[in-house]
């Protein structure tokens, strides 16, 4: 049983990791704090989690955080690297679900989230948490930076043919649709349900953030920088994210097999057989990644079809999966949810 | 550690059972049967069970049925009433989700259902499976007639009315909004995508088969017939029933504390603060009905707002609830899900 | 040809009036104004209107309204009754969309709005703007009140019951649904996609702006104080209102008849045969009302159906229906749009 | 004022003509056919025409259709190839909406299609109906064949990049997501609402009747065989396409003059100003492609957007903008709607 802290969870990351971890037998959550809710029951502010969560939201000042085994931070970008160095220093094991720790290059961090890093010196020691690939690292590491959510659904879909040799990697292309928690819980005009609904769209197809997480994870698996198109969609529905990947064949495979071989043994990574057709429903509220390989009309192009739930595998349930690793749980531990159909 | 069939797995209410069912600690699935597809795997049908359910869907004349403690039907109207006397004669207790067992008065029944009723001397010992209404009676049934969604959101929210005798009970009026899974998953013109989507609409106006099986349980609370006025409605949502309930007051109560009281100890009835607007993704995927009361504008009418998944307490879930029952386990043992939000 | 202004052009009701202002071959939209958008091209901030208006949103200090035959205020309540004093007096007619004139009774309005009322005089001269109720007092009024989305569906839906007497006037029930966009282009977290799709939930149950103005509208009907149980829901749609109405009836009548004879000759109030379920999709985008009857059980509850597109029939096209009246062209110009299916 | 025809009025791309025909000035609908709903009054069978269309339903073998001036198809595939000869030898010119007449070469359409093509040798006087490519033969042709959606959004999108030169045209890649009105008005399970809402996922990767389609036509405009990668998905809206086209540039351009000199004085297609991210909704329910550029992160890869409303442009509008060219209209009469916000 660990003691965990949670900062800032008035977030569609926060509610989702209070539904994880209010139900995950080795936690007790010790702390959530919310600088505008305090006091707030947290059942009262999130009505789903009446009966089951019974914390108050509190102060950050006020919270003792320091007494926890782990703090997740479900906050915007730039207030983890302002507070982990002193939690880490206390002995605290620390996880980030924003984005402070992703981006190992400082200068490339501070040129795509515009602002100084208030802790270059931690991003050295911090261990990217994709645990299909980086495993042995997260169990040891004292700070998780846990990715996002499309460099999840796109490592995982590209990462056995990039590691393999076998794609032009100046070439890939991720298309990719989001729903629309994938935004956050802001109040901005644009994700208003009256226009976001019965509505698509493209957006930041100039440049986007996860871009440089994403190439720097392929980069690692090609050691060698990859050229990577990548244009976000954002599409109608709530929860989910479908990564529709393009790579052109440079050396022929079994790449069914290259892909089940790779993930043999992972939980959390399906790989279907091929031809299907995932859908994001078929990993809703649940902690797994679904992938099926397609090769059209005999050409040279490999298409890769990988799904996620944006707010589970994607960040709230990859982030209890690294908590299970760090603290030497089984890794399924509280992650066994079955989607919600339909 | 009991054994349960499912006959009819391939609709809502069956996927549905499955993801209960799958994760409950004493239930073994034995079989789960289909016309239509047999011989298929369970989780070719439903991705979302890959690496949940190992089953096969079998022909029903092959299923040995008559092995199991418990058999539940999610089958359309008709079929359980053909099939359950044999299970019951050999000793398998029976949980109808459909509506063959729901109404006593057979000629009621024939009425709205449009056919003949091929096991009537059964209808004397269904018991009707509203717990939190009829739970002794619940433990010892050998066969339990699971109600309908809307009558479990409206006879939760109008029973501890009726029950202390404080509403005109000649004009109560329920106005019901459901998702479109309550349809089913039947291939219909109305309920595509492109009918639903985007659009709200009334339906049987004239008359529904819920409303006297509605009747039939407030008039059993009242001890005397109750005229009711009940007009459902197709909402663009997937699951979630929101009624709302209209009764004249003719005896002033602390009607708060009524409903308070009346729910005390049950561990899926919500009855929320005086003046809360409960709504239905508070209860999506979890087998809960939350209640909230209004007394607008100082008049005489109490408006009662009451929520429910249709899917999980308006049907697979309370099936569940009810297994636990009848087998004398913990109640809320495999129904502790926590609402998927957003 | 008229000329007409806008003030407020940023919001649904306003580029839903640009949409069918700029089809109307009698207008010319001289000017649009946006405190936060001056300077920017209509066109840019609304893409749909690319090509169809190529005026750019002005300062309301700079705009000359006075040079105008009509101006429609698209405002937040509170706005209209600052300026439309000077309007009127340089013999500018008016329309405000909001509800700054829509309520008679001065205290009534501070008290359900919340704050001082800038020109209680002028609302002794505003004209309620139902013209299926009021046509012949808007043809020469100088400022007219255009109706709420909600009042516009109730009344129309009540109106010939309680003229001809023969409801229980004392306990009408209105249960209204209504899509997202009802609640304006604002930035608020409880309209965002995520919280407002896949869910259902009533609002306001307490009391709702609209209430009061039902009240008077029907009281005027009446001839009397009418008792009024108005609950308004939000369900996930972009446009519509769907308002399910209860009357209790105290003298039997041919209801159809009724409603057929009272809104012969209307051009955008469709009596649907009895029995009917009209969805809102079948006046997505058209300025139309349509109404069912039904009279289920037999019992002595009348239900009226009466749809609306909130934007439509409920804001905008009955702002230029009232316009056409006010400046003596045919009532149907520019409204003839057939609803948008599907 | 010509005299039209349809046969095939009950699916989306017959509903959506009549309410372009309807308020079609140079227009009189003579006849609709329907078998299975001879003698409904469409305006029955569709509510929101309710008012704006007087005929009924007639059964094919009744319908006089030598008697007009042309007959649209709006039937599924396979139909219009039996009908089409005999009213082309009677005098009437035919545009058919379905894929009959798309494909010249008889042997591929006969592979994606499934069946015999019953009038071959009509194919080689049907013209292909995208006005922006083919409006002078269009002008004359006795044959129409409309376009299909996905083809005419990714063949907007690409042709002046073909034209010119100056990308790979041996890896193109049409990344393509629908609404699910593109499937038709079908009773499939895939299709209902609660399959299709809140979801996304690919389909027909392996293949889809629109690859062969968009390949004939690139291929004419590039004077050779063209390798395209085409991915659809179904996305959860009711109306509209938007087409990511990823282009690798083997020759620098000002690629924004390039597409806005080729579409210039074109009506109907919308070249956005360089880095616009078009929605679908910003052309709902109008005649009209908007299309943006991209040129991300400095690559080589070139990223059109191309967005249009299947039924308009993409079916039923397209066949009206086909009809005014065939008859010597304007070619804008009847298709100036504006696009439906929100």
């Amino acid at each position: 049983m660990i003691k965990v802290g949670i900062v800032g969870g008035t977030g569609y990351t926060g509610v989702e990791l209070l539904r994880l971890l209010a139900q995950h037998p080795q936690v007790e959550i010790a702390a959530i704090t919310s600088r505008g809710e305090a006091g707030t029951p947290v059942a009262d502010y999130f009505p789903s989690l009446r009966g089951k969560v019974g914390l108050s939201f509190c102060d950050p000042a006020q919270a003792s955080l320091e007494g926890c085994d782990l703090v997740f931070f479900a906050t915007p970008n730039g207030i983890a690297m302002q507070q982990a160095a002193a939690l880490l220093a206390a002995g605290v094991r620390v996880i980030d679900l924003a984005a402070d720790f992703r981006i190992a290059d400082v200068a490339v961090w501070e040129k795509w989230y515009g602002m100084n890093h208030a802790s270059p010196l931690l991003l050295a020691d911090a261990v990217y948490g994709l645990p299909e690939i980086n495993r042995e690292r997260i169990r040891s590491a004292q700070l998780v930076a846990n990715p996002g959510c499309y460099p999840t659904a796109v490592q995982l879909g590209f990462w056995p043919l990039i590691e393999a040799g076998c794609v032009d990697i100046g070439h890939l292309i991720a298309d990719c649709k989001s729903g629309v928690s994938g935004a956050g819980r802001k109040a901005e005009t644009q994700i208003l349900f009256a226009e976001a609904s019965d509505n698509f769209k493209a957006y930041a197809v100039a440049g986007h953030r996860h871009w440089p997480e994403i190439r720097q994870g392929l980069g690692r698996a090609a050691g060698a920088e990859v050229g990577l198109t990548f244009v976000p969609h954002l599409t109608p529905m709530i929860r989910g994210i479908h990564a529709t990947l393009y790579a052109r064949v440079t050396e022929e495979r079994d790449f069914q097999s290259l892909f089940e071989q790779r993930y043999a043994g992972e939980a959390f990574v399906d790989v279907m057989p091929a031809g299907s057709h995932p859908d994001t429903r078929s990993v809703r509220a649940a902690n797994v990644c679904r992938i099926a390989l397609h090769r059209p009309q005999g050409g040279d192009m490999l298409v890769v079809l990988s799904v996620i739930d944006n707010l589970t595998k994607g960040a709230a349930g990859q982030a209890v999966q690294n908590m299970n690793l760090m603290f030497g749980f089984d890794e399924c531990i509280g992650l066994s949810q079955i989607p919600v159909l339909p």
